[in-house]
């Protein structure tokens, strides 16, 4: 990103930017759909999904399951759609089962979209879209998919055309290692058909305009930052030379070895169930006489390792292992003896040494030769 | 902005943010406001502008007298307010006579704000906001003052407290000379007043959220761009060291001495009358048998120069020399002498060298010591 | 250092530069000496010492423990000196009691100067320059003390002035963690008086140039790296922000870390005794079944593992673990449980998270808090 | 530059040299040459060809023209060679005809070395080497022809093989744009050959240690800066991609028109006739009643534009245009058209523009388009 832009009208932009819409599709496994740059954040990419496809009034299923689903729920609610919200402890993920009933029970077809993020970053959860994608096909239901894929995509396995996801986004600041400021959009004909009926006011997000200027082959409705453009450029070109399948195996062997880790130390996952696991975050709960905020102001503080803090209902209880982007196996097990040494000044009684050593001997089994250097 | 970033979770952040936004108050010349830097484009500013301050229905008046004033309305009449367009040819300032007649009859106040665009980039206008000021409080009238500052502020005389400006906006890829990503917003305590009661559907620009944020001592409601926050401290670092009205100071020479050079080149400025010279961009009309086209193509072809395109109504017809941001004099000097041999190229019969000779006689008893070399 | 240069015959330059020479005194600990920034590489200092002080024919003790000595000596020899070689096992420090026999018998002072490298960075050897210091006293011997520091200063405790050091030396590229491109030195009172007299011929390292100009207040006879000098001066501002005592302690902490993993590995550690230990670099015994390099390789191609290979005498008989610069204890406790990793890939029988948990337990009882963010 | 640096032992490292050791040769014009790339300077890189090729004692024939033929001629000296020196008046080009005598009469073959400068940057003379090597054909003299090509290399008609050139050498900071750090050297076989039996003394730039580990497949004899040899292959291939003849056209042009404003300025060229015209530097004579430094000073403080002081001989009497580099065409009219203020500032009579149109006249008929941009 380093280095002097071009003026954005000139001919080597619309170039550059054309090559970034396609390549981008790649990362969400999408031939089908059009992609969207947009220079928000991942709060604005899920406003322009809403917005783009759905109208004033209309219903939507949303599962609340964390404090991103409950942050997307509020937003939802704000814009005046009728959300029916689906709410699981939290630690669980999305309860299918009440979807399902829903579906069964709408052959009215009242419902237009279902909303749910894909990975709640709160509290570690993965949703199985699959098996939202399997209801919707069972029941023959037309309602849209919209997946908030933020800490998911370039990371966690998806796919969005063989799952028919309608819209997915995520943000450059996740899994693509980027500074926050582009929200990266793909959307399906199906979403893109919905776009011309949506009534729900919106200029600065509304697709129209991006398709408008797609036609005329300048591509911007508005400046965008052409520093960010150069960055995905080099954050696409590096991720397709360690090859999207082994970043998504990389993250897979982070989340594994995180996890064998905390049951080493006799800690619970957030997490309630194997299914629901996270590859890119682990929320890991504390014992009750111990508040998990110290355990993140003492990695700050002292060791200079940046812990996520337990969000709203799980504030004070769970402590979060993030494991998502440009990060090694190596850097994963720095961290993790890290963690030991916290848990054992915060008076949990660990034994160092313990999670690493569990860890390890799964990674030491399973991290393949580096492919450029074979 | 070349640097790693704090985790925006850490206590460095809102320490930063916190001066950040006292610092950028300075840019407005205002004390009494309150700041926002939401991370999106001059675009999303506008959006944010209007839809916290107003309701859908609300009658607004607007000045159209170029491309990004046409665009503002637009978006002003996409967002289902009442929009009453005021319209001067392209090349005259905003018309204050219509606007005194509309407020003179409006005992009713049923105008319930005035948008304004500063300085319109199109055609090299700026307008007089002073006089706005001047009419409103001449008719005691309450509506809300609107203000574009994209392509004015940090450049020209913007005095947010004293012209009783409600809103003004600016991006950060304009007179900060960073990348795109940050709208820069100044509302003033009735502006804030009045997004109390604003109807308006919104949640990503909602001002509510920053400041339920500003008051936790967080700041952010979302993910801020932590590396553009570095760049627009250095910004206003480099700008203070300057000196704000060294930096006005020095467009006001960048725009004379462009203008001179026009003159001498016995060509027109789009710009009607004197009152209206915009010293951040020049648009310059060419003859008849010219395609102004011709001339941007050129000089990005064979000289490396950017020059702005003629735009919509003007297309064509003119061509912009920016001289806005990071620049000096020379610099100005070397791409009015490039002007110069592309004119020549198109069959213009200038005389080289005149409008650098011109230019320079301005500049050479103008251009002050610079302070920090003295 | 990225950013634009100033041109090097501004006035900023040799204010920058005086500021740079003043401060860069302090990482020797030394009020009395003078320092010198030598756009050139470690063998360039060494050559600088050397060449300045000495004239060929000159009668020089120099130990020979590793590969860094063993460069040095065989620079002495080929620039003409009488090199008088104290020779040791490798992993052994500098046989000071040979040095005490030679001094003792040399009443005629036909020793010149002592040659030494501070930490040598091939065994993982710290040599005692106290000792030395006590043993020229001790003979009242008038020879030169030089000492190479580069993978020391600035991270072993190094006190020019108080052990009478004549030159010191360092490069940019070793705990300062710039790039490779500066040759930092400083020389006594008694070196610089030295040097009026030595007969060595050399042109680019002469100090005479240097002083020159330094009094001409210019202080560059001719182009230095100004982009390296910007470095110097960020690299130094973080040395001192976070205290060179502290950054000392920091190195012993990971120093004493790395051993106590080696030892709960089973393995040997190359240097012989504990007073030798060095707290930059740990050379590690591999038993005889096993070759280092291979250990080396598999870093590098399976963990993105940098490790050092033995050199010379000790090829395929040791590794080498740095533990110098910007590095903190959470990372080395990843590259520690990479090698646990590496050791079992090579067939050593070693458990893993044995020398994590050595380590931890050991850092968990001493890390300090950060002093910025109490 | 601006990126994370390999370990230099990782087998990429060789790698990147190999090749850069290959394409270095290109900018020579040479296929036969080996190629050096000492981390040094340009005095360094002086030092390098000497020591290599010549054992003390032996006769030079060196040409005196300027500052910089200056400096290394008290080089020469200083390293025992005996220096027959050449001199000519300030502004004059090297004396072909005393060297032709000079070899008429060395039937002895008692000259070993003809050292000269290509572009005298204090004067702005280029000297003419294929006459050089005419003259040394014409009299079968075997004595090497070693030259300095620091301003000229890269930007100037530079044949190393056509010319039969032994040594030339060049820095990383002039015509490359690159820090200072690296000198550039290229050795014909002939000078190889005689490196083999050099006595003058050297370690630092000895170039047998590089060829022994060229053999060695591993390059360095001791550390290089990686950052500077990242920079070294982006500055290769921006030159390759512009085309070195293109650059050298380029400069062709920015030195014509550089005199031609010169002469319209009615001020002298300090160069004395036009076959020594230098198109990478202008040394501008200034009338007895002005003080040249004065103008170099007021560039910087009033214009922030770098000239170059007079030096030594013509300190006072002339500055220096420097068009050498990353610079193009509108870059440096608004460099003359800032002299032209600055002349009229210190009192000379110029007619503000003057300079400006007579360059951009020639300017005009002569910019190619931008290849990438047809």
């Amino acid at each position: 990103m380093n280095r002097n832009n071009e003026d954005y009208r000139s001919p080597a932009i619309p170039a550059m930017t054309k090559t970034l819409l396609e390549d981008v599709k790649k990362i969400f496994k999408s031939t089908a759909g059009t992609t969207f740059l947009i220079p928000t954040t991942g709060t604005g990419a899920w406003e322009s999904a809403l917005t783009n496809t759905l109208s004033p009034g209309d219903r939507i299923v949303s599962f609340l399951i964390g404090q991103f689903s409950l942050l997307w729920i509020d937003q939802q609610q704000r814009l005046n759609f009728n959300v029916d919200v689906v709410e699981s402890d939290w630690g669980q993920g999305a309860n299918l089962d009440v979807l399902e009933s829903k579906l069964a029970s709408d052959g009215a077809h009242t419902i237009k979209a279902i909303c749910i993020v894909h990975n709640e970053t709160a509290t570690g959860v993965t949703n199985d879209l699959s098996k939202v994608r399997f209801l919707l096909d069972k029941y023959k239901h037309p309602a849209l998919l919209l997946v908030d894929g933020v800490s998911s995509i370039c990371a966690l396995d998806f796919r969005m055309d063989e799952w028919g996801v309608d819209v997915a986004l995520t943000g450059s600041q996740k899994a693509l290692s980027l500074p926050t400021g582009i929200g990266i959009i793909c959307a399906s004909p199906k979403a893109l058909e919905a776009s011309k009926t949506s009534k729900s006011v919106k200029v600065f997000f509304d697709w129209k305009d991006y398709l408008k200027f797609y036609k005329l082959g300048t591509y911007w409705p508005y400046t965008p930052s052409i520093q960010l453009l150069y960055g995905l450029r080099a954050a696409l070109d590096l991720l397709f030379e360690e090859g999207l399948d082994n970043v998504i195996a990389r993250h897979s062997r982070l989340g594994k070895a995180t996890r064998l880790a905390v049951e080493a130390w006799g800690l619970k996952n957030c997490t309630q169930k194997e299914e629901w696991f996270s590859d890119t975050v682990t929320a890991v709960l504390v014992p009750s006489y111990i508040d998990s905020s110290e355990i993140v102001r003492r990695a700050w503080k002292r060791y200079n390792l940046s812990l996520g803090l337990g969000l709203n209902k799980v504030a004070g209880k769970v402590f979060r292992i993030g494991h998502l982007g440009n990060l090694n196996e190596l850097q994963l097990l720095g961290c993790l003896a890290g963690v030991e040494m916290i848990l054992k000044d915060v008076g949990y009684p660990v034994k160092l040494g313990s999670g690493v050593a569990a860890a390890s001997a799964y990674l030491q089994n399973n991290i393949p030769l580096i492919p450029s250097r074979i």
